[in-house]
Parts: structure tokens; sequence; C-alpha cells
């Protein structure tokens, strides 16, 4: 099968510990030893991966640091992170291939994500970003930059950055090109870099937070996946989640889904967002399936009572 | 013709002035302008690219904001620089390349290069990165960090770290797939992320710095290319540099370049590890031609008198 991998920020770092660069090496490690499995059943995967966590910290170091060195827009922290975990992804994934002897060649391509300049959530930015300010300080970012700015539960004011879905990912063809030639590639990291298409095809990087499992659900579709896998922190999704009456669900069909949204079970920003993808993929072609479960269960997918799939 | 282009400090970034996002922008994209009348003339081309004083700002930021977020070492600030550097890179190549109706697809891999851990430079680190210490300071890196830190011109002091050759580069066969296939490829960013294979073909990151014309050689010579182009400051190669007696090259051979070189025509650091990466390029099998010229120069490359050429 031709299956796209989402992976979630507990795939990428250690909650609670110090962000230092042997910690993250360390889980993605450990995160590749699960994802190996599923390519050792001959299924053909490609990675996307979240970044919240690891631009949050490039964009502090850019803002802490701008009086020493310019500090570089959202668009290039995006790509940087891009970098930095395609970079540690790909060279932890070799190392397993060739450990299990699979010579498959996997890279990561810088990806960009065309955003629509007219997307409602350009309205109503809801993603906090960087470091926090005072009042004061909030006003002269509004006032010099065309920040927004939202107080954050008494810590003090945010830039918050609007979270629009992707329209059309710019680098398909070379990602393309080398899933067709059966390799592994890591892609549309932080679900890509986001730009803006204006006259003569130009694109221009604007400050946007993607979802990365809407630019997953994108990329599964463009390349006639068989299956989009979401990997988070539960092992199931569930009604009535941490009540009494929580209800796990294990194969359930879009239309169902659909009527659990309309009640409210899934949480904004956290598992919603998830289920969309999941809808989507699973209504795009008769027998795409998606896959929400946790990262330990990864290997699994496909046994009885592993994870939840979702059908149309 | 299959070219390697090697881009110069001077390609990315305006000298002297702030190195802002718009700026180091509105450079590459004149950079592009250069480059497209390359790929006009029917060319197959790959752009290696420097990092220097990219990557030197994002170490400077990762240090000073250290104690509010745990400072990445070297080889991951590498590998930021190649997503920063890259997504600019492509962005401004895809405009050019539609606005000419050439609809070829570009892309950035993030590109891991191994070094021999008992290379010679490991004996005499001479890259300086980073920010400047006082002499207490600075002992302290050496006893905690294990860094090598040297006295800066009176500036203070400063990490060195070796610069080895390169030895493989790690993503050699994604390359070769997408440059087969036409595409434009940017890749092995400031000459590649810095790794040493250990075990079981276990890379490691190092601190140390891979000469870009190096890897940029290396890479003409796996993809078997026609022509290396080492793209920098000036015209041509010159004997006898910003002398009275200076004496301008056009054609020369690799034979009397390493005459040349024995008469310490070239500076080290600067135009000597191009005239030895051309040196190895054009000896490397019979054909194949390196042209060391100026950005300015590359659309006239193969016309009289521009640039220098050199020939086994």
């Amino acid at each position: 099968m031709k299956i796209i991998i989402a992976l979630g920020g507990n795939a990428l770092q250690a909650e609670g510990k110090p962000a230092t660069a042997e910690a993250q090496l360390e889980v993605i490690k450990n995160t590749v030893k699960k994802i190996i499995k599923i390519i050792k059943k001959g299924h053909q995967i490609i990675l996307v991966h979240g970044n919240g966590p690891q631009v949050g910290r490039i964009i502090i170091q850019n803002e802490y640091s701008k009086n020493l060195t310019p500090a570089m827009p959202f668009d290039i922290c995006g790509a940087m992170s891009q970098g930095s975990i395609g970079y540690h992804l790909q060279q932890a994934l070799r190392y397993e291939l060739l450990l299990n002897n699979m010579d498959i060649p996997v890279s990561t391509i810088v990806t960009q994500v065309v955003i629509d300049n007219n997307d409602v959530a350009f309205k109503n930015p809801t993603k906090p970003i960087g470091l926090f300010y005072s009042k004061e300080e909030a006003d002269e970012l509004v006032k010099n930059n065309n920040y927004t700015m939202k107080e954050d539960a008494g810590r003090g004011y945010r830039r918050v950055v609007p979270s629009p879905l992707p329209q059309k990912i710019v680098e398909l063809k070379t990602i393309k090109t080398l899933f067709n030639d059966k390799q592994i590639v890591i892609t549309t990291g932080g679900g890509g870099i986001p730009v803006i298409e204006k006259e003569d095809n130009l694109l221009e990087g604007v400050a946007a937070v993607i979802d990365k499992d809407f630019a997953a659900e994108k990329l599964a579709e463009d390349l006639d996946a068989d299956m989009l896998i979401i990997l988070t922190a539960v092992d199931n999704v569930s009604l009535n989640y941490k009540k009494e009456n929580e209800k796990t669900l294990y194969n359930v069909s879009t239309e169902d889904l659909k009527k659990y949204v309309k009640e409210n079970h899934f949480a904004e920003g956290s598992m919603l967002p998830k289920i969309n993808a999941a809808i989507k993929f699973s209504e795009s072609k008769i027998g795409r399936l998606t896959v929400i479960t946790s990262l330990e269960n990864a290997s699994k997918i496909g046994e009885k009572n592993i994870g939840t799939t979702i059908s149309s």
C-alpha cells in the first residue's frame, strides 16, 4: 500500500524534558523504530511531520537575538525547521533501513504549500507563536510590524497567526518522482512553508501555520495514496473523551463521524482537525482509509482493534 | 550539458548590508536571473551553495539564546541553513522558470556529507564560528564543551572547527533520480551537513565545515557532469593577484595550474580551494571542464574570454 504518515509532536520530542538536540534525536530514533515496521511489511511511505515546538523555539531565538542579527520572518523559520527535523528523521530512517537490509533512499524535500490569501482563517488568527510581551511592547508590535497580538492566559501578550487550509503543494512533482521510484520522502514538514501565489506565479512567504494533518491529507490525495495514518498521543478516537461514558471508536464511517463532529465530541485544535482530515481523505475516493492511532500502535495497524479506522 | 554550479557568498547576500530576509531574497532573486540564462541554453543544472554567513548567524542566535532554549549543535544549524537558503533559491528559481515558460520542477534536498573522522583537518581546526568570548569564557568552553577556541585578531576568542574533505554524499541516489528526470536540485548546501559514519552505517553529525567547492566537485564527479562552474566575486583567476604584474588567466591546463599553486599564487581559504576543486574535477575524466568566474559572467560562459576555463 501507498501510505502517508502524519507524525504528531510526541513523535519528535519528549514532553516535559529540555529540548536538547540529543533528547530530540533520541525520541526521533525511537519513532523511526516504529515506522520501520510499517516499511518492513512492504508498504511505501511518505512522512509528514509537525513542527510546532521546534519552529516556536527558532522564532524565540530570532526575536531574542534581533539586536545582534535581523530576525527572520515566519516562513524562513519554518524552512529552517523542515531542514533540522528532516535531517534527524532521514538520518535515523537510513540507519534503521540499512540495519534491516533495506537499501531504500530517504530524503527531505523543503516544501512550500500555497494557501489562499482570502482564507477565512486570516480574519481570526488563532496560533500563538514566539515570546511573551508586555501590553506596551505588544502595542508597539501591532503598530510597527502589523502583528496581531493576543493576551495569553495571564502570561502576557503573544503574536497569533492564522491557520489557513492547504491549497497546493508546490514541490509535488518532485515528491511524485521520488515516490514513484519507491523512495521514502520526508515532506510538507510543519504543514509546509506557507506561501501565497501572486501574479506570474510569484510565490511569497506569509506568517501562517498550515495544519500538518490537512497538509498530509492533501498530499495523500495528490499522490493517490491508499491510506493516511495520523499518529498522535492516543490509541483511538473516543466519544465523550475523558468522561465517565467515554466510548472508544474502532471502525467508524465518515457519515457517523460527521454526526459526532456536530455533537462536539472532538476538541478544536486537537482531535477535530485530525477527524476532519480523516473524513476528507476517506471520502475522496472509494477504498481510501484513514487510521488515527498512537505511535506505539503504528506497527500493528491492520490488526483487529488497533486504532480507529475511518472509511466512507 | 550537465552542469554543477557552486554559488559563492556574494550570490546569496549583499556585502555590508544588514542581513534581513528581504535583502537576502533580493540578492537571491538577482542571482537566479543570471542562472536562468544558463538553463535557457538547454543545460541541466544542479545548484550547490555556500552558507558561511547564514549558518554563522544561526549559531550566534543559538548561543545568545541558550538560557531560553537549548542551543542546537553545528550539524543541526547547518541543516537549518540548507532549509532556509534552499527555500529562497527554489522559490526564486520557480518564478523565473515559469516566467520563461519552462515548467521544470525545482527542489531542495537536505543533504548529509560523510567526512573521515581521521581527516588531517581535525588536527588543525581553522574555521571560526559563532560569538566572540573573553579569555575566561573561552577557557570554560574548552573545559566544558571540548571546543577548540582561538584568539581572533584582537576581537576576542571564537570557536574554530575543522574543514575536512567530503568523502560521500549520503543522499546521492535521490539527487541522481531527480537529475536523471531533468529536474533542478539545490543540494549539498554549505558543503553538506558533516557526518561521520560509525558501526552499522550509523551516521552522526559533527562540528565541521566542508568546503562547498569541494562538495560541488564531488557531486559533479558522482553525477558524471560535464562542467563544474564555480561562481565567485572575480571574473577570472589571476596570477600575482592585485599586484602590478597581475595576469588574468582565460584558458589554463591543470598542469600549469598545479605549477602556479606551488608558486603560491592563490590565497588559502579563498581562491586556493576553488583551484584545487577545479584541478580535481577537470582531471577526473577526459573532456570535463571547470569554469571559475563571477556571477555576472555566468550567462556568457562558453563565449571567448569569459571566465577562467580549466581543462586537463
